[in-house]
């Protein structure tokens, strides 16, 4: 049989990820150092909550706990997501909530609900792999708008849109990642998230607003205040917001949530429906409960100093062995540390030195849908050890002292 | 902003599904007896043994466990799962297997991977619910094919396919459930199966292959080699494999699997990428340690028990309540009876009678994708105890008493 004949026009434009390329290489080498994923650190997982929290749910007292589950979600946990968001400022009616099973899930429903192919998705330059495949895969034409140091560039977003329709094209939603986004870490001034709402109101264009990092901010340099989600402002109804557990309890329990504009969350919920019926019924509960009983509220402050510490752990090292040849944002919130090479330098290329050096990350061409960044590299340091980054960030630098693009003389790194 | 504008021709072909409408119907009326889910009964979860599979998995020894996962699933549970589907006959090597979030996702992903809108998938007349919204949720044209009482009408199949084809249509897979299938309980015969893939293989196509109850046979008139996968005989690699552990360890862990030829699996590897990332980390290890440590080998016999016990509490208040005015093949395992009233009854109408009386169930017209089937209805005898069957019967036939067209003299219904 010819399989490939058999394939759909979608399943013949899949890609694959490049951040889960790079969890099967690390699957294969235990000893490489990985600043690839956007995972949370194990070290921080509240494992005593949980198990005591399974024991609970798994006494039988309540047997929705193995069963099939409603596809909007578990009842009570909707419940807590409401209130939830409305500490970030956002009030959403019982029938805009929706579980999720993670945020791609909400990405993919999204782009499946709202896309036909061919049809206008605009994204910040660089943006997260997830949503770009998510939203590739639903055939979608990806339309990039350049970033500020505080975040979109609004004339540029406006530029884009106004030529894309011009030309003929129908622009289905805006994705931006507003607190510490992904890749970049960037936040958007709160200015601009309020001319970012004005512009969308005017142009009539929905966005989709992926938030699973806003409690995840530094402090001393950056307050809650700062992180106040769009929709908290969007009196309109322009807003599709997504947030989830996996960054702050853990990723395991597949457990995201949606608030949506209610006719699209109904379209929404139908299509989960076909998709997987529901999101599992025991992980609802375990993070329920963790909700319920404050390990959530426990847990915030502490991975916000950890991270913190993890980040200029990084920052540091990344200092000291690459001087002014590698610069970056400082970081104030999230996983990421997003940096920048000397052009002509190619971090594809440099990622295979550095995988024979034993360190691995994300080259930043797969962020950006026009092909650029191909000098740039994200750098997670949420999931690696202090030890793993200052001993990840020295093979990085030994890497980079075999690349012909960083030894020239004038480059100072042969010996960093 | 005009939502419905924004929405695409796949969003607005959106179906919602019958049988989840009667979770939502259920969910509302806690008094009432519903034979609507296929859900598997609570009483039969092995409570104690997943508690303690929970305070280990949770011991904090493998951090994996509450991490994101590899896409193709948890290593150890992909090895459990090879040795599970060659006792019931199928070598899959270990790059054609898959863990899916339930198999309702496995169904999602063949129709997004294979379908172009338009193109065909042939369904069995009548055929499960989940499967006919995945396929047309991809915009699929889905065509029927007769059964007769060994499973699918091979020279029906053949005039469908052929039609289609002629009529310049991509006929991209037939959807069976060839165990107990979903609804009518039917098994295809052995001989049939033979000439199943015999056809597929001269006609060149495709079989996509659901099979979550094969366990469930009824003992005395069923043995497992009745029960044997088309898979198992699939040497020209013409069969996609779905199965789960949905209906023997518990639907809340949202884990089941696809065996494909390895071309195919890649793809819909690189499709779940994008539309989940992994399925749940804690789920899979419960799932894996649950066949590590026996309890699926434990639980199946007793639920083969349980479920024929129940199958046959249901056989006899019919019986009793309707004499022959309802029909049904008897079930020789799984959870459904499929029987049919005599026209004109619209059973859809009569869902309205039996609600009020506190009974609900499945109207048929829902399992066709050619309009048929108006009398007809679905009973799910594997989520209600033995007490609620013979009750909810007796509901159902007071409900029938009222229905005009079982209320002639002729009927005899009117006092049953």
């Amino acid at each position: 049989m010819n399989y490939d004949a058999l394939v759909s026009r979608a399943g013949i434009a899949l890609q694959s990820s490049a951040i889960r390329q790079m969890g099967t290489v690390a699957a294969q080498r235990p000893d490489l150092i990985s600043f690839a994923p956007g995972y949370p650190s194990p070290a921080t997982f509240a494992w005593d909550d949980y198990r005591a929290i399974a024991a609970d749910v798994l006494s039988s007292v309540d047997p929705g706990a193995l069963q099939y589950g409603p596809t909007r979600g578990f009842a009570p946990l909707l419940e807590v997501i409401r209130g939830i968001v409305e500490r970030r400022g956002i009030r959403a009616a019982a029938d805009e909530v929706l579980v999720t099973t993670g945020s791609q899930q909400g990405l993919d429903i999204v782009a499946r609900v709202l896309v036909d192919p061919g049809d206008v998705v605009l994204v910040e330059l660089p943006s997260y792999t997830g949503a770009i495949a998510a939203f590739r895969n639903a055939q979608t034409r990806l339309v990039g708008v350049r970033q500020q140091a505080d975040g979109i560039d609004l004339e540029h977003l406006d530029a884009t849109c106004q030529r894309e329709r011009a030309d003929g094209r129908r622009v289905k939603f805006l994705y931006v990642v507003p607190n510490f986004q992904n890749p970049t870490g960037l936040l958007i001034s709160l200015e601009k998230r309020r001319r970012l709402l004005e512009w969308a109101a005017s142009r009539d264009v929905l966005i989709v607003e992926d938030d699973p990092y806003c409690d995840l901010y530094f402090e001393g340099t950056t307050a809650a205040s700062d992180t106040r989600p769009l929709k908290a402002d969007d009196v309109d109804g322009l807003v599709v917001y997504l947030s989830s557990f996996s960054k702050t309890l853990a990723p395991a329990f597949r457990t995201s949530w949606m608030v949506a504009p209610a006719p699209l969350a109904t379209r929404f919920e139908t299509a989960k429906q076909s998709i997987d019926l529901c999101t599992s019924s025991l992980d609802q509960r375990m993070v329920y409960e963790a909700c319920r009983r404050g390990v959530l509220d426990r847990q915030i402050p502490k991975l916000r100093q950890y991270y913190q510490r993890s980040c200029q752990v990084m920052e540091d090292a990344l200092r000291r062995a690459f001087g002014d040849r590698l610069r970056w944002a400082h970081p104030r919130g999230g996983f990421f540390l997003w940096a920048s090479f000397p052009e002509p330098v190619d971090t594809a290329a440099l990622l295979r030195l550095a995988t024979e050096h034993g360190v691995i990350y994300v080259a930043g061409g797969a962020f950006f849908v026009d092909g650029t960044g191909a000098n740039t590299v994200r750098l997670s340091f949420s999931y690696v050890t202090e030890a793993q980054i200052v001993d990840g960030v020295a093979r990085l630098a030994a890497a980079a002292a075999e690349e012909p693009a960083l030894t020239t003389p004038a480059s100072g790194l042969a010996g960093a």
